[in-house]
């Protein structure tokens, strides 16, 4: 592979390659750690490494009985530490990086992490700081409907994580006012903002898979998607739109009952505006073992797009 | 205490303080906890933060058994991860530092560390690159006859650690070639080389501490012992001599039956060189609580004079 470590990025007289740096930020269960699978199957792990930052907790889950606050707070973090690690990443050097094990709720022993030429961050806090935002090359928040996450949050916590739907509601409730103070203010530091969620104007039955909408921000070049899109295409369109701010911004639909045929046609048109050899990948898309969703292939491939291109 | 902040070394446009580092290097179970541990009574645990380097480990003790090398080996430490993590101390930063526990042979959940106005490095490799060398304000190399150090650790590892003294003895002599290409290099590297030892002209009773000779390497500026020393003095005692690779270097010898008077008026004649209010510190020089020693206390002093001085 000599080409490829050719292609990492490296300061003249510095001896440590640079990776590019994605950031996947996100409530609870707002669908990072499926988001961020897609990728690391589409390079393939041994170009890629992702972590999680949630493991800088401060405190294992019984401590945390005692404090004030939820994990969602910065003060329950070593939000220090997690900066210092993304910088030593962002300049190509190891980490040996916290481990919080989710099964248990104890800190056990720390892990060595060595940066690939991409390195994906997901997790609660990774643009919650000036320092670490300018760690990242790409950044995503992802914004679910606050009901769906809620649905996606109680069926994960419940059949991996050993609680009750009861104890997940009441968690829920005692975290909003800490997602509303630390969490969903990272949204407006996001170059892309996905939000999977049926289309309101429409009565899509329960096998359709879930639309994507994706603020795609003029902070960073994106493929030139109002070039490749048909104006006749019915499942994917783009507009220009305000943000809630009121900043302009492009804004791509992707329709959960699009094709596999209309969505692969974008992702050729998008892939081919970059300088790779072959075709997109193709294991993007899973929401689990044998269930795809276009709209999910299609943000992982936007995703894909910038990271390769990020080398350059 | 903002006088001391005050004298805490800070570059122009730094915002972190930077704190005088000292590193305490030696095999296992030839002292340094001893030692360290009377640096910081002297100092005072407000103004000062110690450290082992042990803790990076690769792997745990049920791990090593299938290594074909001990912990003395470099390899079988994160070597790599001990420098960034004392680059970053040296810079006035916190680490999370991953921890080893010695009594159950398991790595456990890693600790925060903030650096103080002084950091105490102690373990067996923290001058083993030029990278933590340069970490460095002061360097000692633990150096006792290799009989005592073995009856040291026979003594500690069966008391403290679980093992039998048949596998303390194993271990010693699996070590052996380890020491001796990983270890005792770092002697080379240090300011000062302690050795405690008895005299062998002499046939002290066991209730006599053991004489402390210091090598005092033109590295740094010693105390001008020279001038303090006077010439009847019987039990200390200050020659140049020849090390063992030839160089020239001061040699203090601290007899272990010198009386605490004696050693109190060098003691004092030390202080007095720097730019201290009251007297030396009177908690420095116990071997374990109610056992004293006057040469271990004539050591940490002289040791808290380089660390009082290299702040200015």
């Amino acid at each position: 592979m000599p080409d490829k470590i050719i292609r990492m990025r490296r300061f003249e007289g510095e001896a440590s390659l640079r990776p590019v740096m994605l950031a996947i930020a996100g409530d609870s269960a707002s669908g990072k750690t499926t988001l961020t699978g897609g990728l690391v199957d589409g390079l393939g792990s041994d170009r890629c490494v992702a972590i999680c930052v949630d493991d800088y907790h401060k405190f294992d889950r019984e401590e945390r009985k005692d404090q004030p606050f939820t994990p969602l707070h910065p003060d329950c973090n070593y939000i220090d530490i997690m900066e210092q690690h993304l910088q030593l990443l962002a300049l190509g050097r190891p980490i040996l990086k916290p481990v919080y094990d989710h099964s248990t709720g104890s800190l056990t022993r720390p892990e060595y992490v060595e940066p690939k030429e991409f390195v994906i961050v997901e997790g609660l806090h990774p643009l919650s700081t000036k320092l670490t935002r300018a760690c990242f090359d790409v950044t995503v928040f992802l914004d679910p409907p606050e009901d769906i996450r809620r649905d996606w949050k109680v069926k994960r916590d419940t059949a991996k994580r050993g609680y009750t739907p009861e104890q997940v509601c009441a968690d829920l409730e005692a975290r909003e006012p800490e997602s509303e103070s630390f969490i969903r203010p990272q949204r407006r530091h996001a170059d892309i903002v996905v939000r999977f969620a049926p289309i309101t104007s429409r009565n899509d039955s329960a096998d359709i898979p879930l639309s994507a909408e994706l603020m795609l921000r003029p902070t960073i070049q994106h493929p030139p998607l109002n070039r490749l899109l048909s104006d006749d295409n019915k499942t994917m369109h783009l507009e220009i739109v305000r943000d809630r701010d009121g900043t302009p911004t492009d804004s791509l639909h992707v329709h959960g009952h699009a094709s596999a045929e209309e969505a692969g046609q974008l992702e050729k048109a998008i892939w081919a505006e970059l300088n790779e050899e072959g075709g997109p990948p193709p294991r993007i898309g899973e929401i689990e073992p044998g269930e795809r969703s276009e709209p999910l292939a299609l943000t992982q491939l936007i995703l894909l797009y910038h990271l390769l291109q990020a080398r350059e």
